[in-house]
C-alpha cells in the first residue's frame, strides 16, 4: 500500500511534486452540511508562506487554492472534496546542477534507492511544498472540529537553542491570535526577538537551524482514540512524524517523565478534576478531556550554503554549496503544518467515536 | 474503525483482556514457506516475563503460546496464523476494591469515558499484559526479517535518571547476546548495577520509575518506507507510541538535532558511505541502508504504593495506595515489546516494497 | 494485503483450517453495551450443521463456540470479540490419497499455485468449514442490527432446477420462523418436498446439486451505503461472492432488468411510497428504505462420487471418485452463511453512516 | 470510511460531480518506471464517449484528461498520479425543474436521505460521468497488466433482449480490435445490427434499454486473489457492482451452474490442462491460469421521456417526462468502464501477489 493517504473516516490523500504542474489534496469522509469556501482554506495557506525573517530569496508562490468538488452552494455535500494549488513560480534551472548529486540530509538518494527513478526538480515529491496540500486539508478538519468546540493551536517553542520562557508566554485566551500575527508564531515576544537575531547570524554563516513546535488542543472531549494500535497518541505521533523535518514527537511531558517517578508523573485527581497534566491529555491512548499537549522536534533545514561532502549517483565524490531559494529554519512555516496534521487526526477520531457511540 | 490491527501487508490483530480467558494475536499476510514453530515464539515471550530485580510479587504466568492455524508441517501456509495464550494466574480479587476507583495514570477513567463500560479486572484490555500478544506476533516478523538478513535489537538505555555510558557499551557484535542474558537487557554492566540499586531504593519508597528503550536495526536494506504519510519513521513512531507506557519517540538524534545546525545535523557522504548517522538510518521517510536507531521514552509505572488522590465513578474523592502484583519499572519487560513492534513495522514495509519493486 | 478481514468499522477476521486445531473469528468495532453470550452465537451455528436430507455421512462437529474476549458481565465492552470453535471430529485419513491429486472444482490446485504449499487435509483453509467462523461473527452483527429494528432472512429459492413458487411462499410475517424450522430452509413446502426427492436421486447417482439463496432485509433505514466504490450493493456482492460456492450475485431483479425497459424497471413513487421494488431496496448504492432483496447463485458441490479426470501435482493423470463425508448440495447449509455475510455488511454500513450523520 | 477509494496496493480514488468544475482520479501505488503519457489515457476515454447510435442530443464533452503529478520524463515515479478532466459543456438549466423532484430509478432521493443535501445538477456525484475518472485510472492499470502480458477485453453481450450468437462471434485473436471499432462494441455484427434497430425503436417510444457486458481476461497468471474475503471473484464482483447501472454480476457460468450438477459444472483436467472453463478462470477465489470470464447485468437507463409517477422532496406527487441529453442504453458506453474496473482489480491483486511471492 502506497502511503499518500492518512485517516480512516476522515481521509486525506495528497499528491503533487514541487516543480510539477500542481499540488492537491482530496478529503474523503467530511460530513455533509459543513459551511466551506476557498477563503477558509486560503487563510491557513497564507500562514504557511515564507516569512521574511527566515527566508531569503524565497520562491514566490501565491498558493492559491481552488475547490474542485464536494461543495455545493457553500456547503459540503458528503462527497470527496478535491483541492488544487497550481505551481506558478517553479524554476528548475537551479536544480540542473544537482540532478545527479545527492544533497546531504535530503531524500534525493533514498527516493532513487526506492523507486529507481526520481523527479530531481526541487526535491520532487519529497519537497516541503507538499505540505501546502496538508494545510488545505487541515483547514477543513479544523472547521469540523470547531463545530464541536475544539481548537488546535500550534506555536514555536524553540528555534535552535533559544526556547520560550513559559512565564513570559502570552495568556491562554489570546494565544491563538498572538501566535498568528507574530512573524515567528512565537508566544514569547522576547524569545522571538532573540530567535530573529539568531536566524540572521546563522544565515550569514551559510548554515541553518532546527527547532521545536508545540501544539495544544483545547476543549477536546474525553473518549477519542482507539486502543490498541490506533491510540490517540500513536496516531498523532505518526501524523507529526510524517512531516519531513520532524524527527521526534513527545506527548505531554514525555521525555521528562522517562526520568521521573510515578509519584511525580501521575496526574492525580480531586472532585474538581486533574491536579496536573503531565500526560498531555491522553491516558491509555484515549483523550481524558484535559488539554492535549504535543511537541514536534524538527531538524535543521538540510540545504545550506556551507560546503558539504557528498557523492553523485555514480558514486563520484563532490563538495557542494547549496544556494538558491531556501529557508534558514523550518519554523515558523512548519507550525501551520503541525496544526493541520493534528486537526486531521482529531477529525478522524471524532468521526470514529461517533460511529460507536450511542 | 477500531484500532486493534496494525500493518497493511503484514497485519497483526491482537485481542484479549488481562483477566479474561486468554489473549491472542492473528498475523495475516505472512508469506508461505517460513519455518515456524511454537518454540520460536516462546523464546521471545519468555524474555517478556517479570524480572526478579524489577518485580516484587509478580503474577505467575507461563505465557505459554499455542499456534492454532496457518502452519502446516512446520511451515507457514500463507493463511492467517492464530496464536493463543491462556491466562492461568489471573486473580481479580485484589481489583475488587478498585472496581469504581480510577487509578491515577491508568486508563480506568478513559475506557469508561469512551465505552461507558469497562472490564475493571486487572486493567482489562489496557493492561500491559496485552503486549504478550504483540511479542508473539513480533517473533514471526522477526523470523521473516532474518530471512532477509535483518536483525532488530532493543535494549535499556536509561532507567530513571541512570543512563548507559556508550563508551562502556558492549561491542556491536555481541550486543544481541549480551542484552538478552542480562536481567535488565542493559548493554553497560556498570550502569545496570546502578539501575538495580536504584530500583531497590524506589521499591522501598513505594514509588516507581520510567526509562528509555533504544532500538537498533542492522542490515536493513535501503528503500523501505512509503512517502508521504506512511514514512518509515512515521510508522515506527506510531508503533512504539501504541505501547501504553511510551510517551515520546525519537529517530536518530531527533531531540538533539532540533537544537543544532544543518552543518552539524546533515550526514555527509564520501564514496565509502555516510560519515555520520544523525538521521538514524531514515531519510525522507525511506531507509538509507544505515543502521536504524530509535528511542522510546517510557513513563513510570502508574501503580504505586504511595498514597495518591483520586476519585471514583461517582466523583467521590479517595486516597489510594496501590499494592499487589506490580513492577517498579516498565523496563526491562517493555524491551522485547519495542523489539516486536519495530519488527512488525519493518516486516510490513519489506512486503510493501516487494510489491512495487521489480 | 491478505484477505482474511472484511468491513471497515465493524470488522470481521476469520482464521483456521478444516483439520487444524480450531477455527475462529475476531469482531473488532462492535459498539460497547450490546448484550451478548455464547448461546446467541450457538443458535446460528446450529443452523449451519449438516442437514440429514442433504448430507450422507457427515463429519460430526458440535461447532461449539466459545467467546474468549470482549464481553464482560454479559455485555460487549468495545474491545475485540474473539471466538473460537475447536475441531473435534477431523479425520484426515481419507485425504491421504488425495494429498497430491487435485480434486476438480476445488481450490487444491490454486492454493498450491498461489502459495507453493498447501494444507491438503480436508481442503485446509478453502474448506466450507471456515464459514462456521463467519456465522459466529454474523450472529453478533445480527444482534446489532436487531437493536435498530433490522432483520435479515435468508432462505432457499432453488435447488438444482426446482424453484420455489412465490404464490405458495409462506407469508412475510412468519417467514423467519418457517425457514428456520424447515430442514431445507425453504419457504414453499411443496417445492421443499420436490427438492428432497431430487437430492435423494442425485445422491444415488453419485452426483451433486447447486441452487439459489435469496436474502431479504426488513426495516433497513434509508441512507446506508457509501458511494462510489463502497456502494451497498457492491459491498453485498463482494460479501456473498466471497463464499466459496457463490458464482453470481443479483440485487433485486438484476438479471431480468438487463433485458427490460426503463419504463418497466424504474420503481415509480406516489405519496405512499414506491409502487414496485425492482431495485431491491438500493438506489445509486444507497438503501432507500424498501426491503433489500438479493440472490446468491451457488455452484454444485464439487466433490462427487462419479469418476472424474484430473491430474496430480506432478502432472500425472488420474481418474478419481471422491467418497467420504460430503454434502450433496451446499444449500441449506450455506443459507445461514449468506445471512451472516449480509448482516456483517449491514452492521458495518450502519456504523459508517452513524459516523457522518448528526 | 467514505467509499471513494478502491484497491489496497494499486489504489484508485475518484472525485468530482457531473456539473462541478472538474472530475478526477488519483492512482496511488503504481510502480515506478512505467511508460505513461496522456494519450494512453485519452484513447480509453474516447471509447467512453457517447455513441451516435445510442445517444440523442448528448452533452458534448471532450473528456480531455491531463496528468498533474506522478509522471516525470514520460515515466511513472512511484508517487501518486493525479488526473483531471475539466467539465466544459455542463448545462444545469435543464435540471432546474428537477431540483426538488426525485427522478425514478436515480439516486436523487437516496443521496438526499443519506446526506441531507444534494447537488441536483446533472445527478451530481451519482452521475455516470464519474466513470470517466475510472476509465482514466483503468488505463494505467491496463498498461501495468500489459507489462505482464495480460489483456482485459470487454464487449456487449446483450442489449435488451437481443444477445450475441457465440457461433457468429469474431475469432479470439481479432476480438480486441473488432470490439473497439464497432460502434456498439459488439463482437457479432448481425446482432449489432438488430441491436441498433431495437435502440432506434425504443428511442422513438421514449423508453430505454438494459443489457449485458461480458469481460474476459487473457493470459492472467495463476495465483492471483486473496482468500478469504478478498477472493478474486469477490473483488471483481464488488468492482463491477460499484458501477451505477450494474445490478448483477456473474463469474464464468455462475447463473447456469446453480441449476446444474457437479459432474457438469466441475472443470476436469488432463495433462494438457482444463477440459472446460465453467469456473471462469477462478477456483476458490484464486485465478487458475485459464481465461477469466465475467458478466455485468445492467439495468435500463432510468431517465426516459415516457411519463412516470414520482414525488418531490416535500412529498408532493408529480408526473414527469425526462427530456434532455440522455442515452437510450448504458451500453456501449459502460463497456470501457467495466474493462477499467476489471483492470484495476487485477492490477491490485498482481501487486498483492508480488508482495508475498518469492
Amino acid at each position: 500500500m502506497a502511503g499518500n493517504t492518512i485517516g480512516s473516516m476522515f481521509r486525506v490523500t495528497t499528491w503533487g511534486e514541487s516543480h510539477g504542474k500542481a499540488l492537491g489534496a482530496i478529503v474523503d469522509g467530511c460530513p455533509a452540511g459543513l459551511d466551506l469556501d476557498e477563503s477558509d482554506l486560503q487563510e491557513d495557506l497564507d500562514r504557511r508562506k515564507p516569512s521574511p525573517s527566515v527566508s531569503s530569496t524565497a520562491r514566490n508562490e501565491r498558493d492559491s487554492v481552488e475547490i474542485l468538488s464536494g461543495v455545493f452552494e457553500g456547503k459540503t455535500t458528503g462527497t470527496p472534496i478535491s483541492m488544487i494549488i497550481y505551481n506558478v513560480d517553479a524554476d528548475s534551472s537551479s536544480y540542473d546542477a544537482l540532478k545527479d548529486v545527492f544533497r546531504p540530509g535530503q531524500g534525493d538518494i533514498t527516493y532513487l534507492q526506492k523507486y529507481g527513478i526520481r523527479d530531481w526538480r526541487g526535491g520532487g515529491r519529497a519537497s516541503g511544498r507538499e505540505t501546502a496540500a496538508r494545510v488545505a486539508a487541515g483547514a477543513i478538519a479544523s472547521k469540523l472540529l470547531a463545530q464541536s468546540g475544539m481548537e488546535v493551536i500550534a506555536y514555536t517553542q524553540a528555534i535552535g537553542s533559544i526556547e520560550i520562557d513559559r512565564s513570559r508566554m502570552t495568556d491562554p485566551k489570546s494565544l491563538r491570535n498572538v501566535v498568528r500575527v507574530n512573524s515567528l508564531f512565537c508566544p514569547d515576544a522576547q524569545a522571538a526577538k532573540a530567535m530573529e537575531e539568531n536566524i540572521a547570524d546563522v544565515r550569514n554563516q551559510g548554515d541553518s537551524l532546527g527547532g521545536v513546535v508545540e501544539i495544544i488542543v483545547n476543549h477536546c472531549p474525553a473518549g477519542l482514540g482507539e486502543p490498541i494500535f490506533d491510540k490517540m497518541d500513536a496516531d498523532l505521533a505518526k501524523a507529526l512524524m510524517s512531516i519531513g523535518s520532524v524527527k521526534a514527537v513527545e506527548i505531554g511531558d514525555g521525555v521528562a517523565m522517562s526520568g521521573s517517578r510515578g509519584s511525580q508523573a501521575n496526574d492525580q485527581m480531586d472532585k474538581k478534576g486533574y491536579l496536573t497534566n503531565h500526560a498531555g491529555g491522553i491516558l491509555a491512548g484515549i483523550t481524558n478531556g484535559q488539554q492535549i499537549v504535543l511537541r514536534a522536534y524538527c531538524k535543521p533545514i538540510p540545504s545550506i550554503a556551507k560546503p558539504q561532502r557528498t557523492i553523485d549517483s555514480r558514486g563520484k565524490e563532490h563538495r557542494i554549496e547549496i544556494r538558491g531559494r531556501h529557508d534558514i529554519c523550518v519554523l515558523p512555516r512548519i507550525v501551520p503544518v503541525c496544526e493541520a496534521m493534528v486537526s486531521i487526526v482529531l477529525a478522524d477520531h471524532l468521526l470514529r467515536q461517533k460511529a460507536i457511540n450511542e
